[in-house]
């Protein structure tokens, strides 16, 4: 048993604990189903037939499984008959639907007790997966009931609403303590607290869910991402292309997403009795755009770049600040290739360029992200599109490619797209979960669907293969990901606010404009706070805000023709004005 | 009886004559409707119970109009009775129809005949305005048959379709040439036309009629306007924000747009069971952004600007190359003002703007375009919002304004907002037809409808001004404008590529791919045409894309060190790379 798994069997014991101690505080509280977790474990119940606890309640029910916890030093297992066992449960409609199920899979059911014969005697319905000696393995100071919210019985908004209390748990006490540290950390770093205190991005009931509006704050760190990556794909080799975001319906069909795709599409707009979408993905306007004249192997591999709006379905409950988003601007490409070798080798150059994009976000490949190669399923051709030697093929290449690069990758069955194997780059999100960042398509069936031609040196038509990539991935996405990474003190290029001036009093208000003027001539974004709260306060504001600079002017100032930076850092510096401005220009050039 | 109506009564003169060719050619013929237009004339006829004329047939009508304008020396009117009338037309059902409707307005049904007792006879049901005397005062060379359309009945798809046959006709001969020549140069410099030839953009039937599809190329002109405006509007303190381009339809609904807009408007998008609609202005979005905060008197004006992508219905009918699109991106925004005075000083801050980007692209004021005051109608509360004292408050002021700038304008009554009379920046278009360009609309009615306050000195709230204003209004209108001024020859900040290399042959290739790689480090837009032509073919090639600058690279190019720059205007220069460079990066900057 590996180290996972004896943290899983320990979680697992301590839901029945959990169990125990409700029913102890709760006797008339029905149990349903309590598991491990990634982080604990938790124990939805029904305590619709008495009290219901609240949150002060957790601190007594983690008593009494302290209290029990010496006590419990074995699991002893029972195979139960359908009936015995629907008669232990006669009062408990989910247990019997539970049993109901483990009958009808022609399984054994079974019952584990721990404590037998003593005060903390419990007996549940489970499979197994316990420690043998919970007494003896579980330290008892090594986990902390969490919290309690709602969840529907089998995750069905249809069937009851149930209480689910959860608990964290860890091999130590130093662990869970380092856990709920870092969890709070995370959670000052949340892109949307940080958001809603420098007021970047907002949300509007009568707008709808699921669609941000953002200041003109939020929108300057927008504008030099898509800045940043326009000009970093076009210097190298992307043809940038503007298409629309809605199309007739037909294009999806042709382009055979329409099955894939419906459901996360919004339904049609009706026009002059045409179908129009709201564009799930690109593709397949990128094709339209290459099929509008004819090429020659001479104009390829051809990378067909957009920062392009895209719309999918996410149900409301999913929504979430900017990660989880009704409509997001992807920065999309779409490379023609004129065969398997080009592919692979503009799949290497896409990954040099999310390398590099890496790069300047501080961002180390095999640590913060690493790649993983996401194959496709032979056996499954209702998933993926019939070619077993193009996928064989696909997957050898980039399978060679990333063992050429030499990082580390992993790969995973049964992840591919369906017209092709990919390569995803993968990160952790702040809450700590693995997440797809940007992601590396090779594509063989979608040439097939549009007739991606090109006529080769001979003057006679080729098939194209195609390789779909991301760069810097959706921009919302990328957004929410800086803010936490940054937390809210975002480098010089990026910040929403470069420089805030602070004239000392009224009588350095005029020379502040002209700074501030100067500034703004530059492209420089830059906020003169002449408010009549005092010097210190107005500091102390500009320093909340995280700003990059903060400049003072005083009579000092005034009468060196200077100004006083002070750096995020603390360092404060005198500047001649124009010298400060060249800093300034190098810094955001240098993307510092 | 001034210039324009005597040329007028020529051409209605002459859709008379033309009737009369028809029937000598085509006797069963029905004649429809024949009006003056703004070139000439045109005929509707049904041709349906017998022959139809070609464009080929169009010599021999315009011959029998020559041969009987010297015999049509004078119009003789007539009244006739209703029976009298139908008894002349009564195989004629259009005619009927026309006879039906003067009897229903109680007017007299007149009749008006030329070259009485003659073959050149003809009658015709018509409430007048001719030449008195047709053979002496129309030239006969100062008119034209031009073409042949398809027109319906009262220009209705339900009724039938006739034959719409169309005349030129000008005072002189020499009018007549003029506009030929007018015209024809005006259809050389078309933006469909140069698009297509220059690969700006292209339409799919697939994915849908009225949204262009943008190339590499057309898309670096829209990226370079874009970035232009944004930049240049934030140096003026806008605040750019983003905003979603789908909203619930109750924010219509709320802004009070939707009664007024919703035939625009495409139909709702079912989201989870709320409406969802594709947005065909900003102003709601803006305002929710506005108010998901309070705000103090020191931050207003606020400038809340975005580059908006609207979507708008035209019939398919309408649709006009970058003209007229079924989706387009506004440069739009809405100044939040503290009162009227403050409105008035931004809406001219907004006009400063617009001449400002008018100047850079070399447009006149007065000469290019010019200002038109839009006014309500107090009598009309269904198409204005009512409020006499604001709207005379601010017809005032803004006539007052223009008045002080000292440019002409002229009042245009009934064309305002609902919500605000406003200030039309009226250009002509390459057809010569005049159109609104830019608008700066002063607006007393949102404020009330979405509450948009302010805390003023005293601390107490007050009610908002807004402003709503277009700077260099729709991308697509902007670039099919800009495509037809420069009639494709963009100055270098604007062109879509703004370098083509031409090394001279193989042994040139290599010094080629370092200048262009250099040249794309630094942004610039080029291009290396190493393909296998001859040197002059590429030259050619490259001088008919209208590339601003064409780089010629040979053995003494790289024996020097240097290259060689022709320009459009055929200026031949030799340059060491980085004195070329640093030349273009300075006239990128100026916007040369």
């Amino acid at each position: 048993m590996d180290t996972n798994h004896k943290l899983k069997a320990k979680r697992h014991s301590l839901a029945h604990l959990l169990g125990r101690a409700v029913l102890k505080h709760y006797p008339q509280a029905k149990l349903t189903l309590g598991p491990a977790i990634d982080n604990g474990f938790y124990y939805d119940i029904d305590f619709s037939a008495g009290d219901m606890p609240g949150e002060n309640d957790l601190a007594k029910l983690e008593k009494t499984m302290r209290k029990f916890l010496p006590i419990w030093t074995n699991f002893d297992r029972q195979i139960a008959t359908e009936t015995e066992a629907k008669s232990t449960y006669k009062d408990n409609p989910f247990k019997l639907e539970l049993i109901d199920e483990i009958v009808a899979k022609g399984k054994e059911i079974t019952l584990y007790t721990a404590g037998k014969g003593t005060e903390a005697e419990f007996t549940d319905l489970c499979d197994g997966g316990h420690t043998k000696n919970p007494a003896k393995e579980i330290a008892p100071d090594s986990f902390k009931l969490d919290k309690i919210a709602g969840a529907y019985w089998r995750g069905d908004e249809k069937k009851p609403m149930l209480t689910r209390i959860y608990g964290l748990a860890f091999d130590t006490k130093a662990e869970l303590k380092n856990y709920q540290k870092e969890r709070a950390e995370a959670a000052e770093r949340d892109h949307r607290k940080i958001g809603q205190t420098l007021g970047l991005f907002t949300f509007s009931e009568t707008v709808g869910k699921g669609l941000p509006l953002y200041t003109a704050k939020g929108s300057a760190i927008r504008r030099e991402l898509e800045r940043f990556i326009v000009d970093e794909e076009i210097k190298r080799g992307y043809l940038h292309v503007c298409t629309p975001d809605i199309a007739n319906l037909d294009l999806y069909k042709k382009s055979g997403h329409y099955p894939y795709y419906k459901d996360s599409m919004y339904p049609p707009i009706d026009i002059d009795g045409e179908q129009f979408m709201l564009r799930p993905m690109t593709c397949p306007h990128h094709f339209e755009l290459y099929k509008s004249k004819p090429h020659s192997y001479r104009e390829l591999p051809m990378r067909i770049g957009e920062l392009a709006k895209l719309y999918r379905y996410e149900q409301s409950g999913e929504l979430t600040g900017l990660i989880r988003v009704r409509s997001f601007c992807l920065a999309d490409a779409h490379i023609i290739c004129r065969d398997e070798e080009q592919a692979v080798s503009e799949v290497g150059k896409a990954l040099d360029l999310i390398e590099y994009i890496a790069d300047v976000f501080k961002l180390k490949l095999d640590k913060d992200y690493w790649y993983s190669l996401s194959l496709g399923d032979r056996n499954d051709n209702e998933k993926y599109y019939q070619n077993d030697e193009a996928w064989e093929k696909s997957e050898d290449l980039l399978r060679q490619h990333l063992t050429n690069r030499g990082c580390k990758f992993v790969e995973v069955p049964d992840e591919a797209a369906f017209y092709g194997p990919k390569i995803d780059v993968q990160m952790r999100n702040v809450g700590g979960k693995e997440d797809t960042a940007f992601t590396v398509q090779y594509d063989f069936c979608m040439p097939d669907r549009f007739d991606l031609n090109y006529t080769d040196e001979s003057g006679s038509d080729k098939r194209a293969v195609v390789v779909h990539r991301s760069s810097i991935g959706a921009i919302e996405r990328v957004m929410a990901f800086l803010i936490e990474h940054y937390a809210g003190a975002f480098p010089l290029w990026l910040a929403p606010e470069q420089i805030i001036i602070v004239p000392v009093s009224k009588l350095h208000h005029q020379y502040g404009e002209t700074i501030r003027d100067e500034l703004m001539d530059l492209g420089v974004r830059v906020k003169l706070d002449d408010s009549n709260q005092s010097v210190g306060k107005r500091v102390r504001l500009a320093k909340q805000s995280k700003v990059p600079y903060l400049v003072i002017l005083g009579d000092k100032e005034i009468a060196d023709k200077s100004i006083t930076a002070v750096a995020r850092d603390g360092t404060e510096e005198q500047f001649k004005p124009e010298d400060f401005y060249n800093r300034l220009g190098k810094e955001i050039k240098n993307k510092n």
